[in-house]
């Protein structure tokens, strides 16, 4: 049984609609921003980074989405999401996650956790940082268009946990200031991703 | 046979340690930033991200430390450094690499790498990312030493694809101005790492 902590509105939802993809029997319990349950002592002794999302296993628990990804595709090998039996293939999963987790999510939260890299009461370099996003979030997603989603599926006719990833990023693109018409082939990859019925069924029990 | 682009005094070095460590027959290419020839058409056909490192396989090229180093230790499986027949194990890894690579390694890139987020002549903005290095780089050492590092390596009695990423970004933290008394066991972690013969060649190859 697993069971995944996760708030709306974060990169939860790309774990989300993998435990849907892969059929697991999982459980949730939502965590709300609005009154910092993220770090109330009961959720920092689930994930002491006080962030989410958190998975349950029987374990023990795991943090960080490009973990907790391949860590459920591979509990669930049926269903192929992180194929292991091709190490170069394997490598490129990670590596477009890799580019998610710490240059297109990163330049994403520039626009509304600029506290974490400069003085929360620095207005002038918040706001410097927020104008910074469209251009920084913008080249992210133009590097994947240009260079890294193959099509149909990030890794070209397979699926793969890089897709449900991708999809949650590509939520917040419009409000971090991002042209769509830049990147076709992203917007076209997130309409695919809109019509699966797990995401979906993800989406809806996130906003339930 | 692979082939490292590597530049002395960045992340590079973890993979080369690894590349050592499994006893892998390869070569290096050094990429001068000096003369920033990781924007040099040559090497932008190897990396278009314009980054530091590279890997070069006979089956393609690839990016991104994290995805590297689980691709290095899965050709030789041997060596043991990221066992995929423990899922769970396995993923325990992939956290700790997406803690360094999403967190403390883009913590300390606003030392040095400020115009990623802000406009580069803004240097009321600069300067204050600058000053909040020392704290964020040194809230993500914390969160290492308080709840990550098993010791004596990073998962215990394992020595894995982890020891070499974290020792590469212990190289740094007295330059952000991390305070080393405060994290007593990576720097012993640092200290065993640095004893290494394996260690000591792949940091004597890149200052050579």
């Amino acid at each position: 049984m697993l069971t995944l902590y996760y708030a709306p509105h974060t990169i939860s939802l790309a774990t989300h609609i993998v435990l849907e993809e892969v059929g697991a029997d999982y459980s949730t319990v939502r965590i709300d921003f609005s009154k910092t349950q993220q770090r109330s002592p009961e959720y920092l002794k689930v994930n002491p980074k006080g962030r989410m999302p958190a998975l349950v296993t029987d374990r023990g628990i795991l943090t960080e989405t490009p973990a907790m990804l391949v860590y459920v595709a591979q509990s669930f090998p049926k269903a192929g999401l992180a194929p292991t039996d091709d190490p170069f293939f394997f490598a490129q999963i990670q590596s477009f996650n890799a580019w998610l987790c710490s240059h297109l999510h990163v330049a994403h939260a520039h626009r509304m956790r600029g506290y974490r890299w400069v003085d929360a009461d620095d207005a002038h370099s918040i706001a410097a940082m927020q104008r910074k996003v469209p251009q920084s979030v913008g080249e992210s997603f133009a590097m994947i268009e240009r260079e890294m989603l193959r099509g149909p599926w990030v890794m070209g006719e397979r699926y793969t946990i890089c897709d449900p990833y991708l999809f949650t990023l590509a939520q917040w693109l419009e409000a971090d200031g991002v042209d769509p018409m830049a990147i076709p082939r992203v917007i076209d990859h997130r309409g695919r991703m809109a019509e699966r019925a797990t995401v979906r069924k993800a989406i809806a029990q996130q906003l339930a």
